[in-house]
């Protein structure tokens, strides 16, 4: 088996969030609004996936990316917590994001495969990896290979997994699993964990299983809006409460779920932080309707949800 | 029903190729081997829809699709046969790639639906397009609809395409329908094309069909490689001998088809021309491997295949 050869001390761990990526009326992004959320999440224990799925990060043009990252550093934002998206459907497009974030100083990248032409063999999504890390050639590059198989469409094999570690140990860092099968996390953590492979479950309904499997923690959306309860898993998943923990994390998570999500989680902000500029959303995804929005708090209210110090969210107009 | 506001004289027809993009060794595309191609294209009546999926466009950053296009422009490809893909997964780049064209005096833009997110309603991706159109905000802007549900995985469906018109009546100017569906063709050229919507098929497997139910043409790969056949049929459709076209086409298609695609039109390109710089394909695409690149030219050569002139799209080392 190959041994990854990234210290331990390298290595990211614990719970991650997509974050959302605000936006103005006018549909650009709002760089005030997202310097306050991602310090809000690094206050709350969470680190920072930008350019997720989540985030709406395939609705954003490279300059955006590139514009909001470098808004954070400036902002004081630790590097050592930040793990942005960078896969793009080019090649071009993936190395230059690469390279920004290895040299800003990033501690990892999540990276989808490319997802436009499907049915695309491993050989040529081994080709894609190995084309990027080669152009990038920086010794600090680790690569969180990110699949996501139900909106991508294009899926990260065990196989590709296995040759991408032989042929690149130091820079194949872990995966983020979002296929939703346990059955999938499981072999990954069985196989490739052990190498130093760093195994995070896509979502919290998963973290617990991870932890007791050996993995690393999880990537997850919720991040963003109930980050405090599932951190505090994370934390004591040794503990006796850990499966209760679980339940109430599963529960919270369902309320999200059932509506589409990324709008859900933007209208709980607005509504938690008195902050109507949070619901907008970039075509082509839209806001949740009045109907959804109060069913939204009524579920959120029943479950106890509140986000703590939500008024730091808000930007004044 | 809603009229489209467009003249006869504005409006593509015939016989137009989602043109292939050749790359260097480097894996940067290939500026020379793109003008000679364009330009051989245009000297067999083919337009160019640069950009397409069997362009690799979606391989292609913004930077690389307007220096391709520039490219072009100076050297002096006609924009009246330009029908550039300008579609993104990034609205931001939709409009950005779709401005360029449209003011560098393209006749029309063909353009996905943001691809990345699936399951988004029409009501988002009616925002989506009509973001692009008024960004762009420019009267000649002809906006050709590019559905290929198979590959982008998001539809364009027959309710948005009546919403777009009546919205935007002088804009929305027809669609590639790259279903592979005829009855989802049929229904577009029943309802739509009587009022100036024009429907391109697909592929040149339903020119004839399309042609006869009084649609415009078709937008095909093969154009690549066979187009004079192809252009022929466009001439001749009203030919007794009109359905043995189409039966030589099917053929030609075939083989093609029956490879992966792309990698199997780059090859033929390849062998006709003699300069086997046309054979590499971006990652995640793969060229063919030996076994398919010689069954190919057994194949094409039992159909009779030539291409005229091909060495006019080899370029010297």
């Amino acid at each position: 088996m190959t041994t990854n050869a990234s210290s331990t001390q390298d290595r990211l761990r614990g719970v991650f969030s997509p974050v959302l990526t605000p936006f103005n009326r006018d549909l650009s992004p709002s760089t005030q609004h997202f310097i306050k959320h991602c310090s809000w999440l690094i206050r709350q224990g969470v680190g920072l996936s930008v350019f997720g799925t989540n985030s709406e990060a395939n609705s954003l043009s490279i300059g955006e990316k590139r514009g909001l990252l470098d808004a954070l550093l400036a902002a004081g934002i630790p590097t050592d917590r930040l793990m942005p998206g960078t896969g793009c459907c080019a090649l071009s497009d993936t190395i230059e994001l690469t390279r920004h974030a290895v040299t800003s100083g990033c501690a990892g990248v999540l990276m989808l495969p490319p997802f436009y032409y499907k049915g695309v063999s491993d050989d040529g999504l081994f080709r894609s990896f190995s084309s990027v890390i080669d152009a990038v050639a920086d010794p600090r590059l680790r690569i969180y290979l990110y699949h996501i198989p139900p909106v991508a469409q294009v899926s990260i094999s065990m196989k590709l997994i296995e040759r991408l570690l032989k042929a690149y140990p130091s820079t194949i860092a872990g995966i983020k699993d979002s296929s939703g099968d346990w059955s999938n996390t499981e072999a990954m953590l069985r196989e490739f964990q052990p190498a130093g492979f760093d195994v995070f479950a896509g979502s919290e309904a998963f973290l617990l299983a991870t932890l007791r499997a050996g993995g690393a923690g999880c990537i997850t959306a919720t991040g963003n809006v109930n980050p405090g309860p599932i951190v505090a898993l994370y934390q004591h998943w040794q503990d006796a409460d850990a499966d209760q923990r679980q339940l109430a994390l599963n529960k919270t998570r369902g309320v999200f779920q059932k509506l589409p999500m990324i709008a859900a989680m933007k209208a709980a902000i607005a509504w938690q932080a008195d902050d109507s500029a949070w619901s907008v959303l970039r075509p082509p995804l839209v806001e949740l309707d009045t109907a959804q929005y109060q069913q939204l708090q009524i579920d959120l209210q029943a479950c106890g949800f509140t986000m703590p110090e939500a008024s730091e969210l808000a930007v004044a107009d």
